[in-house]
C-alpha cells in the first residue's frame, strides 16, 4: 500500500495546480478549502510549485479580522510545454504556458500511406520546432514535451508498442523523438490524452466518472474514474474500439473481427458511404480527411446521402456507447477527436437517440453525452498535460534529494 | 472534494478491518506499515473497531529493544452478520462472525416462475430465521443483514429499481423485508457482493484492477478499479450482460438486442443445447438448475454434446471477456456464481482460449483468467460484508456524535 500514498500525493499535487490554474490568484486556505486537504500539506505542495517557477507569489488579500493571505497565481512566465498529437493523417504541436494557454501552433499533414517510424519521428521533431521558432520561446525554457501516439504505449520505456492503422511493434519511438528533440520527452496514447485533458479543462471537470470517446482514424475511450485517468495494470484501458459489436463481423487490423472500430473509425464511415452510395462525389478513396469534411459539409446543407451515413454511423457508435455505459456508469460520455469535432451536432443527436434505445434506464438517465468543448486540440492539451505532470514529478523526487529547501514563503508583511 | 475526505476515511476503516481479518493477532505498529497510514490514525480506526466490539485486545507482543506492542484480533464473538444471496432460483442465506467465517447456512428453493416480491421477501425472511435459529445466535447480536437481489439497486433507499428476470419496477424490497427482519439491512447487486468478497477475501485481494464476471442466471461484471469496487454514479456500473455483442441478435428482455447475458446466461446456455440437439436428454426444459447440472456432468463423463455446448458457451464468453480485457486492462478475471462453479475447469479451459483470440497482446498478456477460491458461496459473504461496512459507518457516525470516547487503549503494561 505504499504505492497507494505515493499515487495520493501525486494526485494531490495536481489537483493544487489544477485548482490554481483554474482560480488564479488564490490563497493557501482556498485552496485548502476547495480540495480538502491540510493547510499544511496545501503549503508544501505549493512550495514545491513555487520553486519549479510554475507558480508565483502575487500579494496578499485581506481576511475578515485575520492575518491577511499571501496570494499565489500561475506563473505563465515560468517555461514552456509542448503537447503533440501524432495521428495517422496530420501531426498538431501546440506550445503552452504553464496555465495551459496555447501561445503558438504548428500543424502538419501525413501523406496517406506514411509509416515508417523514422519519417513519423522526423515530422513530429519538425513540428516541435516550427512551434517553438514561431513563438519565440527560448528553447531552455521548455520543460518538457508531451507526445501522443495512436494504439498502446509503454509509458516508462517510451516504446510505442503496438499502433495497428501503422502495423508498428515495439518500436523505440522516444528514443527516435530524442535524437531529435533536446527535451524532457513524455510519450503516451491519445485516449489518456483525450481523457486529461477533458478531466483538466473539459467536459469531465469536476465529474469523477466519465468517459472521454475518440473518433478519428481509429478509436477508443479514454477512461476517468474515480476522479483520475483509470490506465489498467499495464496502461492499456480504453481499447473500446476493439470489442466486438458485432461477432464475426467485419475483419479487423486487429486480429479479430466486428471491432466497434471498423464500424465507426474513419475508414469505417467511408465504408459505410461506399455501401449506401457507390458511386458518390463525397467519397475521396484514400483521403479520411477529404471525405470526412465533405460528409460535414453535405449533412450541413441537407443531403440525404451524408444524412443516411451519419445515422448509419450513430447506429454503431450509439449501441458501442450504450455498453460504456451499462458497464461503467458516468456522468458524461465526452465525443472528441477530429470526425467528432468535423461531425458535430448532426452526429450528437444522431447518437443521443441511439444510445437511449440502448442503455439500461438508470445509467442511462445518470449520463450526459456531450461534444468535447475543449476550442484547442484536446489530445495537444493532453499530451503538454502530461509534460507538466512530468515536470511536477520532477519537482517531487528533486525536492526530496534536496537538503533544507527554503520552502516557507507564507510568511506576511507586517 | 470533501467527500473525497470521507471516501479514503471510510476506505481506510475497511483496509485496517481486513487486514486485522486477514492476520490475527497484528499490532497497530504492524498494521500502520502494512497499510503506510500513520500511527496516530491506525489507533482511532482500531480504536472504532474495539468499540464496536469486532476487535477485542489479545496481548502484547516484545518488539526488539522497545516497548512491547499491544496486539487486536478480530473478536469472533463480537456480533454475528447475515449475508443472503436472494437469485433467480435459489435463497441462500449465511450466518457470518466478524472475521467472516460461516458459522450456519440455510438454502431455499424457488420454484420457477415464483416472481412476486412479497413471496421472495418472505422467502428470505425464512432463511435468514433459519439460519439464526441454526447457529443459536442470539437475536440482539445480529450486527445486520446484507441481501444481495439481482439487476439495479438503489443502496440508499433499498428499492430494487429494476430486475429484468423478475420483471420488477421499483420495488420497495427493504420495507417488504423489514415487515419480517428486525435487524439492520443493507441491500445491493450480485455483482457488487461479488465484486467485494473477492477483493476482501478472494482473487481480487491485493488488486487494483480485478473484474469479477458473474454467471447465473443473469449475468454481469463487478469491477474493482483502483482497489476499491466500482459504482458509477448511480450504482449501476457492472451491466456487462446487457452490453451487445451481437447487433440486432437475439432478443434481450431489457429491450436491446444481441446483449452478452442472451448467450452466455443459464437460459441462454439452455438455448445453445436445444439448438445443437434439440431432443437431448440433458435438457430440462424451465429448470435452469437441473439442466446446468445435467450439462456438468456430462462434460465430466466426456459426452460429445455437451461439450459442444461448452465451446458455443465459451466462443460468446470468450468475446465478452476480451472486451473488458480490452477496455479495463485488469490483471484478473474472476468467473463466479453458480453456473461458473457448475460448469468449472472445462468451461475456463474453453474461455481462456477464446479470449486469448480476440483480446489484444499487451492487456491480454497482463491478464489472469480464474475462477473464483472462494469455498463458499461469494454473494453471500459479499453480502455479509456489506453489513459488516454498514455496521462500520455506524460506528464512525455514533463515534462522530458521542462526547468524550474512551478510545485511547494503546497503554502496555508497566
Amino acid at each position: 500500500m505504499k504505492r497507494t500514498s505515493r499515487d495520493i500525493r501525486t494526485a494531490n499535487r495536481y489537483e493544487v495546480l489544477r485548482r490554481i490554474i483554474a482560480s488564479s490568484p488564490t490563497s493557501r486556505q482556498d485552496l485548502a478549502a476547495a480540495t480538502g486537504l491540510s493547510l499544511a500539506t496545501v503549503a508544501t505542495l505549493v512550495g514545491e510549485l513555487l520553486d519549479l517557477g510554475l507558480v508565483t507569489e502575487v500579494g496578499f488579500a485581506d481576511s475578515a479580522g485575520g492575518r491577511p493571505r499571501g496570494l499565489v497565481a500561475v506563473d505563465t512566465t515560468g517555461g514552456f510545454l509542448v503537447g503533440v498529437d501524432l495521428a495517422e493523417t496530420y501531426v498538431h504541436a501546440e506550445l503552452f504556458d504553464p496555465g495551459l494557454n496555447v501561445l503558438a501552433r504548428a500543424e502538419e499533414q501525413v501523406p496517406p500511406g506514411e509509416s515508417r517510424p523514422e519519417r513519423l519521428a522526423a515530422r513530429v521533431a519538425a513540428a516541435v520546432g516550427a512551434v517553438i521558432a514561431r513563438s519565440g520561446a527560448a528553447g531552455d525554457r521548455v520543460l518538457g514535451v508531451g507526445v501522443s501516439v495512436p494504439g498502446q504505449v509503454d509509458r516508462d520505456s517510451g516504446v510505442a508498442e503496438y499502433a495497428p492503422n501503422w502495423d508498428w511493434h515495439d518500436v523505440p519511438l522516444r528514443d527516435l523523438l530524442a535524437e531529435h528533440i533536446p527535451y524532457p520527452l513524455h510519450l503516451d496514447n491519445p485516449l489518456r490524452a483525450g481523457a486529461v485533458a477533458e478531466l483538466w479543462f473539459g467536459a469531465a471537470r469536476g465529474h469523477d466518472d466519465a468517459v472521454v470517446v475518440t473518433l478519428g482514424t481509429g478509436v477508443g475511450a479514454g477512461l476517468v474514474l474515480g476522479g483520475a485517468v483509470h490506465r489498467g495494470v499495464s496502461n492499456s484501458a480504453g481499447e473500446w474500439g476493439h470489442t466486438t459489436l458485432v461477432l464475426d463481423g467485419r475483419p479487423c487490423h486487429c486480429g479479430s473481427r466486428g471491432c466497434v472500430e471498423t464500424y465507426v473509425g474513419a475508414p469505417g464511415i467511408m465504408r459505410h458511404l461506399a455501401d449506401l452510395a457507390p458511386h458518390s462525389p463525397l467519397s475521396h478513396p484514400g483521403d479520411q480527411t477529404a471525405t470526412i469534411d465533405a460528409l460535414a459539409r453535405a449533412v450541413a446543407a441537407g443531403d440525404p446521402v451524408a444524412t443516411r451515413v451519419v445515422r448509419e454511423t450513430a447506429r454503431y457508435l450509439g449501441a458501442a456507447i450504450a455498453d460504456l455505459v451499462n458497464v461503467l456508469n458516468p456522468e458524461v460520455v465526452v465525443l472528441g477527436s477530429w470526425v467528432a469535432a468535423r461531425l458535430g451536432e448532426p452526429l450528437l443527436r444522431a447518437v443521443r437517440e441511439a444510445v437511449a434505445g440502448r442503455a439500461l434506464r438508470r445509467p442511462l438517465a445518470a449520463t450526459a453525452i456531450v461534444l468535447s468543448p475543449l476550442p484547442t486540440d484536446p489530445v495537444c492539451l493532453g499530451a503538454a498535460t502530461f509534460a507538466l505532470e512530468g515536470a511536477l514529478q520532477d519537482a517531487g523526487a528533486g525536492r526530496a534529494r534536496r537538503a533544507a529547501p527554503t520552502r516557507i514563503r507564507t510568511a506576511p508583511p507586517s
